[in-house]
This record gives structure tokens, sequence and C-alpha cells, in this order.
């Protein structure tokens, strides 16, 4: 990972190469990298399809080692759904394969003359581009099978769906799975959007002949990672909850905490939670022969995916995460399980991020173009996405956008971005991070719902104002840098609660670059990950008066508990105040 | 105008008439005074469309009364399309006929339980509300017409169309001209999606027994009156120009100059100027029986209007504006008058601003929905928004969200808000007022065309930045402070370049009022107006970031000069500092 793969689409001729040593980003991988690389080449008022924004992928700074849970994957630009600096992440094979490859991050940059659209493929004899319009308007399964045909199936793909060519501000961007499959997605803030602006349909990988990256203290790596991932296997969330019913299972313990939005934020729990929770997900795939505990790349021992079949017992989707099933299902009023895992594949297929299309289509919903519970009208207006009608380019331009165009004053959105599946009236320390992240709405970034709910790193009452504001602001912090190491957030869960295997997570880093971090070290790469981006932010014109929840979740009570958000605007501004 | 009228629309059984002594804002008119209330009572983070939202509809300080040119009417709200305050400015009768029956605004406040639709009905009796659902849906023409029905023909009114009821952020609202017609329009920033949140479909005015408005001082007024129509008749724009060919009189002007935006700003003139010019304009008028000067309010002087018939005679619109025939024609590549003349028709019907509405047109245009210079396709696609189709909601949703579902990077709008008929390449103090306008981009805010190309009040080469800051800083200020009074911002052409016009003003409101106002004090008043508006945007998080012109006007260079915003953002952040 000592290189960049730099590729000019502006260039006359056609799109240029250029492999160039890493240089002063040395050291950063993952959305350390991405937001650096966003910073400090990106005009900040530049269009987000514009020539001038950048493209970066980037695999974290474990990625391509035999680190358990180190193949997650950063994408970085400015995004066409928040208007400002984005890191979304994934899972899936490309990172371990991209990262043995050598690759610190691939950087889309410029705009294609013409109209055509490229694919990339990388081995580690290079690099060639090539047109290749017979792609065009394919959904990310035809993509891959493509790929497949043409380059067999030792292959790992980035691509994008009929979503990102047509530019949509939702429009995710795939990655394949251990079966090479489209599944995991960097789903948030359009950056499948901008892909499809710089033109490339599909980055394909094949890292035959590579081997995993050496740490410089094989013995002490190895002994780090045994520590690791006998943390993460004694750890009850991600040693026995998350495998045997995904993430899914906070399903019920979400709704049970009143905390589960309900047709478009309306109410904290759905009736019908119990038909699309993560114990009857679980049970339903293993009943049709499909797989309930799977992980998303080789290297994963939490093993929270699995495989979702159809009522005949054919693969349908990847199991449908948590946030799908809520986005999709109670977000909806939706309560049928086999309609959110179809809506799930077409927004794989499409390349949409599962969280956006369902805060849009609850929007729709309110605005009165399909009736909360209608699963088959869902999956009609996700299918108008797919076609881009007009209808189809409004929702698949996120939730904002639908609002803005009917007419709808009640919109989930924190820049621009839609909330995920945590009400912010009973999780209020997700509230906060809500409101405050330099990402818009996400879960990811500071994921409060450990010490508001699941009682993981101590306990806030998530009610209540009161250590809202240090959580989300330590979890924020924590979470950046994590996103820096290609590490799966999910190992937070054991990390925050033992202290041991933090350690092992330390020594991880430290043997495979011969460093000497301290806890001290990562709270301040975390620290500067995020001080970057909010400047990014500010740059583009934000200030604090966009981290603020839209207004309903300060007026409307939320049953049951019958609490509006209580975070002052006062307080919000401190969460950058370290 | 000692009191104001506030309809509480959320009042348990319906909507509450408060008439109240003016107070804390007696003295202010028109835009000081709808500045000043939404300023002052609109939380800056509350959703356009929200109960918190208001509309104040205020005539101006000398409204009501025999003062030449004094039918100005302002509209304010927190916009919808901008995010940020807007007062946008209408002709018409309703402002004379508002302040004889004493009202110094009517405020809308709050937002309808129910899904009525209201009519309002005020004469010298007081106030009445009904909700009347057979208006739901009509056009400005229909309820104007039903309206006379009921009322008889000697009466005002204020109305929305479709528009202003789905909400659309290009919606305005309509005010009638002196034949009863919805021909004037607060077009900019969406103000009629505020009205038809409030649930309000028309007010109607009858000023039946009521008296002009009287001076303080009777005979001084007067021969002010004398002197200040004397300055408006000798000024070759006031007096020759505008009577003559209207407002597009500009087109052939414009063009030359290399500053009429053709085909969504790609090119600075217009191969087909002369067959959409004033002239031809006004010829095509005489010659069918309608009328080429016109006024739009009794006791207007200037007569920049006319009545546009069909080629069978038949009356068909107002005088379509410089602006309208610009957006539907030269901006969309239209060079046929008769189908400009139809797209403003349809515009007034379904409660439009033209002007967006163009700009709109041009970026779908660039999007590929239809080509350049095709009129019956442009027809059709403002029917679309008419009918409220999605492709419909994302049109009348303006430029802005069209480029946005469309993924079209050229999308000529600052603040949300779609430029107008001046390219900021060859027209650079426009350019200044477009990115650095409260209002977003507003040709009104700070008409630098006066020194920039028609050499008013000085000049200041249009290619260069120097002195342009300057030039529209002391506009906007002017600016503002006429728009308080009543006054056509056309007087400005005399005021400007004749120091006895200005005095003859000062002397209007002086006698009026029984002042002692000199120049300072007019300055005073605009500066403090900006100043209220400003603070109202950064407490809603607009920045410097935001007096931004989009990219692509300082990368494309613009035929015929070959040049770009020229202007830094060093300077545009200087507009405020004086």
């Amino acid at each position: 990972m000592e290189k960049l793969l730099r590729i000019n689409m502006s260039a006359e001729g056609g799109p240029e190469v250029n492999v160039i040593p890493i240089g002063e980003y040395a050291g950063l991988g993952g959305r350390a990298l991405t937001s650096a690389v966003i910073s400090k080449e990106v005009p900040p008022l530049a269009h987000p399809l514009s020539e001038d924004n950048k493209l970066v992928i980037a695999p974290g700074m474990l990625s391509g080692s035999i680190a358990a849970m180190s193949g997650r994957i950063s994408v970085g630009c400015k995004s066409p759904l928040t208007g400002g600096i984005k890191e979304a992440n994934s899972g899936g094979q490309p990172s371990q394969v991209l990262a043995r490859l050598g690759y610190a991050a691939i950087i889309l940059e410029g705009k294609p003359k013409d109209g055509d659209l490229y694919k990339v493929f990388i081995n580690k004899d290079g690099v060639k581009i090539t047109p290749d319009n017979s792609l065009k308007m394919l959904g990310n399964y035809d993509v891959v099978e493509k790929m497949k045909g043409e380059y067999g199936d030792k292959i790992a793909c980035i691509s994008i769906g009929p979503a990102g060519e047509m530019k949509m501000s939702a429009a995710s961007i795939a990655f394949t799975d251990m079966e090479l499959r489209p599944t995991r997605h960097a789903g948030r803030g359009g950056v499948g959007a901008v892909m499809g602006a710089k033109g490339v349909k599909v980055i394909v990988l094949d890292d035959k002949g590579m081997a995993s990256r050496a740490p410089k203290d094989p013995g002490k790596f190895k002994a780090a990672n045994k520590a690791f991932v006998e943390g993460l296997k004694k750890h009850p969330v991600t040693g026995e909850a998350l495998p045997a019913y995904g993430t899914n299972v906070l399903a019920n313990i979400i709704n049970e905490a009143g905390g589960y939005p309900t047709n478009n934020f309306l109410w904290g729990r759905f009736p019908g939670v119990s038909k699309i929770s993560g114990e009857t997900e679980a049970e339903t795939e293993v009943a049709r022969g499909g797989v309930a505990t799977h992980g998303c790349h080789r290297g994963c021992t939490i093993q929270c995916s699995g495989i979702y079949m159809d009522k005949d017992g054919h693969y349908l989707t990847k199991q449908p995460e948590y946030e799908t099933v809520w986005a999709h299902g109670a977000n909806c009023g939706i309560d049928d399980l086999d309609a959110i895992a179809m809506l799930d594949r077409l927004d794989d297929d499409y390349g949409l991020d599962t969280i956006e299309m369902g805060a849009t289509i609850g929007v729709a919903m309110e605005a009165g173009l399909a009736k909360f519970g209608d699963a088959q009208a869902a999956i009609g207006l996700i299918k108008e996405v797919g076609k881009g009608t007009p209808l189809g380019r409004i929702l698949g331009n996120g939730a904002a956008v639908t609002g803005k165009v009917f007419g709808v004053e009640r919109v989930p959105v924190v820049k621009g971005q839609a909330l995920p599946a945590y009400d912010p009236r009973s999780v209020q320390g997700m509230g906060v991070t809500y409101a405050t992240s330099t990402m818009g709405a996400d879960h990811t970034a500071g994921y409060a719902v450990t010490a508001n709910v699941l009682k993981v790193g101590g306990f806030v009452d998530p009610l209540k104002a009161e250590g809202q504001i240090e959580l989300s602001r330590n979890l924020q912090i924590a979470t950046a840098a994590i996103d820096a190491t290609g590490m799966c957030l999910f190992i937070a869960f054991a990390v925050l609660d033992q202290p041991e295997t933090f350690q092992a997570l330390l020594d991880l880093l430290n043997s495979f670059y011969g460093l000497k971090l301290t806890g001290d070290d990562v709270t301040a790469l975390g620290k500067k990950i995020l001080i970057m981006e909010r400047d990014f932010n500010k740059r583009a014109g934000f200030t604090n008066q966009q981290d603020r929840l839209p207004e309903f979740f300060k007026k409307e009570l939320l049953p049951p508990h019958n609490v509006v958000f209580q975070v002052t605007d006062e307080d919000l501004d401190k969460v950058y105040n370290w």
C-alpha cells in the first residue's frame, strides 16, 4: 500500500493512469486517507458531479493483512447528497484484494469528455481501462456476471448500477462479497453518483500472485490477532448475538426501547416487529436452505450476515441488515419480510442506499403516493427508480428532494441525508450524532446505541439530554479512527467493554507498522480526521446551524415515551469543543 | 395603515382574525415591514411549509396615497426555494386597495388543521374567512372570475394557482391588475407555496367607501408629486423607452452587450433576438389590437406594460416582461413570441415564477428532456407542472431541484434561486448582486445594469471586476429602501440621474409623514433592512460561502466577449462591509 492509483478521466485521448508513490499521505488508510485527499484536493464549492470532485476508494491500514475483521473499505468524495465531505464505508472482498495489490487508494479524477462508460481492470501486471458501453444501465448483478465471464471468478468487483449512472444522490457503490455477488455497499451520500459522473461502471480486481501484506513483526502480529479474535468471541454482542441473528437482532431490542421509527418517524414502536425481527429472519433463512451466520469478507469472525432465499428456496439477496429491514419495513409500516428482501435485492441491483430509499419511501407515503404498509406499492416505487422515470428520479435523489418536490414538512434528514433506524427522541445520544456528524445523519458515525440502549461502554439514559454530548463526541472520535484501520466497526462492542481487546487492536497496528501507538494516539487520529472533515464542510458553507435535527423532533412527542429531542442547540455546539 | 391583520390559521375551530395596532412596527412599510416581521417572528430553522413560518403581505409607505408609482406590494416569508428570508415584490391593484383599507400588512400565521382551502374577504366592515373547497386546484384566472361573480368587479385579488396549492418552490402569488386579471406576481422564492401551506387560496379586497390616504401636508405633497412625475417623464428610460416598448426594450440592448444568456447560459447573444425583442413585441401587440403602453396599477405614469393578443385578436396575456421573454425565449433557444406569450399565460394561471420556470426548462433541456428551441416541448413541460405529474412536480420546484434530480452540473442558481436575464460574465455588477443578495440571485436586488450597460448613474465597465462591488452595494442599499416605500423600482433610473427627482421622492415621504428625511436617512434605512435580512440568513445557516456564483461562471468563457466572472471571493465578501 505504498502507491496511489490516480486515473484522470479528463485526459485528452481517453483516461490516463498514473501510479505514483503515496507521498504525503503515507501512513494513512481508510477514512483518514479519503478525507485527507478530499479535504486537500477538492475545491469545497465544486459541484459534486463536476470534474473537480474526486472519488477516493481506500482500504484501511490493516486491510490486506491476515488480521481478522480488516476487510472494510472507505469511499470518499464531496457528497452530492449533503454537499459536504463524505466517507461511505463498505465490507466485501475488494478491500483485502486492493490492499494486496499494493494500492493505498484508487483516485478517480476529472470527467470523460465523451459519453463512454468505462471499466477498469487491475491486477499484478498493472491497470487497464477500456470503454465498454455494453455495460450501460446494467444492474450490479448483471455487471458482475459479465465480469466473471470476462475475467473468471477469482476477482472482486466495485461497481455502480443504473442509479449511479443516472447520478442519483442516493446511489451507492457495490462491493462484491465472498460469493462474488454485489451485496456490500458504500451506501450513503450518493458516492455512486460521483462514480457515475466519472464515467466508471466497474473496477475489477484480481490479486492472483499477490501475497497477504506482511507485518513488521509477524510473531507479535499473530499473537495480537489471536487475542483480538478471542476478545470478539467472548463478548456477548460480537460472539453471540450478531453471529446468531445478524444485525437485525436489534429490531426487537430497539422496538422494546421505543426507539424503532415507524411510519416515517411517527411512532417509536412497530406493531409488526415480530414478523421482521432478526430472530424471524434467521429462522426463515435456515428453513429455506439459506444461511443465518455468514461473513461479508474472508477474515470476518463475527459473521453477522447471512443468505436469504425466496419462498422457493432460490437465492434472493444477502441477509437484509437491521437498517434495511427497518427502513423498508417499520419506517414504511411494512411487516412482510419477503417484500423487504425483494426491496433489498432491488436496491443492491440498481445500486441504491437502502437507508435513504426506505426513508424516501416513508416520505413518499407521507405525501400520499402510497399507503403505509403497502409492500407492493413500495416495490413499485423502487422499480420506478431503476427505470429512471421522473418519479423514480425524484425518489432516487433521496428523502430531502422527495420531501421538497412533494411539499412534505416531516422529512427526517440532517444535512440532506436520511436518519437511520433509531429515533433521536428515544435514543438521544444518536440524535446528537445525527445532528453533529460531518457526514449528515449517520448511525455509524458515533453509535450511541451502545451506552443508550445496549449498556455497552457504560450507560447513559437514552431519554435524557445529560451525558449525550460527551458520549457522542467520544464515539465519533473513536469511530473516525476505527474507520481508518479497515476494521469492521462492530469490533467496537468488544473494544469498548474489554480493555484487553482494545490493547489487542493497538498491538495489531503496532506490530504491523512497527509503531508504538497508545490509546491517546488513536484518539488523536480520530480528532485529526474529524477536524479535517469539519474544516472542509465549513469551507463548503456549513455552520453550526446545519448541526440540527429537523424541527419536528423538537416538537412532536414520540410514543410510547412521549418525549421530544431534549439536547439544546448550545450543547450540540459543544461536540467539537474538546 | 396603523393596523395589522393577523390571521391565525392554526386556531381551534378555524382561522382566527386579529386586527391589532401596528405597535413596534410603526413607520415601516413594504420590504422594511415584511423583513422586520420575518426576522423577528419566524424561527430561522423553521421548515418553510410549517406552521412556524409566516406570510406577510405589506403595501409600501406611500401606497394608498395619490403619489405616482406607489402601487408596489411586498410579500415576505422564509423562502421554500432559498431557505433564507424572502421579499418578493409585485405591482397590480392590491397594494393601493389594502393600504386604503388601513392595513399595514396581512400576516398569515399557523397552518390549518383540516384540509380545507380558505378565502379571505376584506372590506371597510372587516374581515371574513370562509372555507371554499370549490376553489381547489383552480387556475388564477378562474379564481378571479369566481370572485368577480361573488363580490362584483370593484375588487382586487391576491391568489395562488395550483402550483401554490401543491407547495411548489417556484410558486408565485398573483395580484390583479387594473383589468382585474391575475397578471402581476410576487414571483420569486416560492412565496405561493407558503400561502398554499397556510391554506389560503385567495384574498379579496374591496375598498368601497375608503378614501386615499391623506398626507400630513397636502399642499407640499401635491407639489412633490408633480415634480416627481415631471422627473419621470423627462428621463429617456422612464419617459420614452419603457412606455414605448416596455421592459423588453432591453432585449436588443442586453443582446448587443453580449449579456443575453442563451441556451442555459451557454452564449451571451441570441441569434433569434429580433423576433422576440421589445420592438417586435410592441408592434405585434398594436397590430393585433392589443396595447403596447399600459400601467399595472392606477397611478402608474411609466406605463411599461401592455396587453398581448393572440393571432386571432383575443386576449392572451399581459405584455410578457423582458425577464419572461428572455427566460422562456433566449434561455431556451426559443424565438417564437406567441409561444412565449402562451408560456407567460400558463405561468400566470398556474401561479409560477416566469424567471424560475424559464431557467428550469433551460436546465431540463440541458438534461435532454427537450431540445433547445422546441417551443411546443416547453409548453408541454409547463403543462406538466400545472397537472402536478411527477415531472411537473420536479420542474415546479425550480432549477436547482431539477438540476439535482436529473444530475445536471450547469445549474444557474445562487442560494437555490435561478439567475435572471443578464449573464454575470458580461454584466459583472449583476454577478455581484446575484452572488451577495440576501434573496438569492435577483436582478431587482441591485440592478447594476444601470451603470454597467445603460450608463445610468455613471459607468462601470461591465467586463471587469473594478468598481462592481461598490456599484452593487450602493444599489442594493438604495433598492432595499425603495422597496420599503411602495414605489416601483423603475423610478430609480430618474432618481439616480436627476438629483431633483430624488429630492421629489424625499419630499413625497416627508410631506406625507411629516418627516425630515435626507438622502442619508434613506441610505440608513436600506442598510438597516439588509442587515436584518442578512442576520436572518446567518441564523438560518448561511455564510459567505453561499454568496458565490456556480463554479461554471468562473471557468467557462462566455461568447462573444469570452470572459469569465472576474470578481474574487474576497471582494464579494466586502459587499456588506460598509
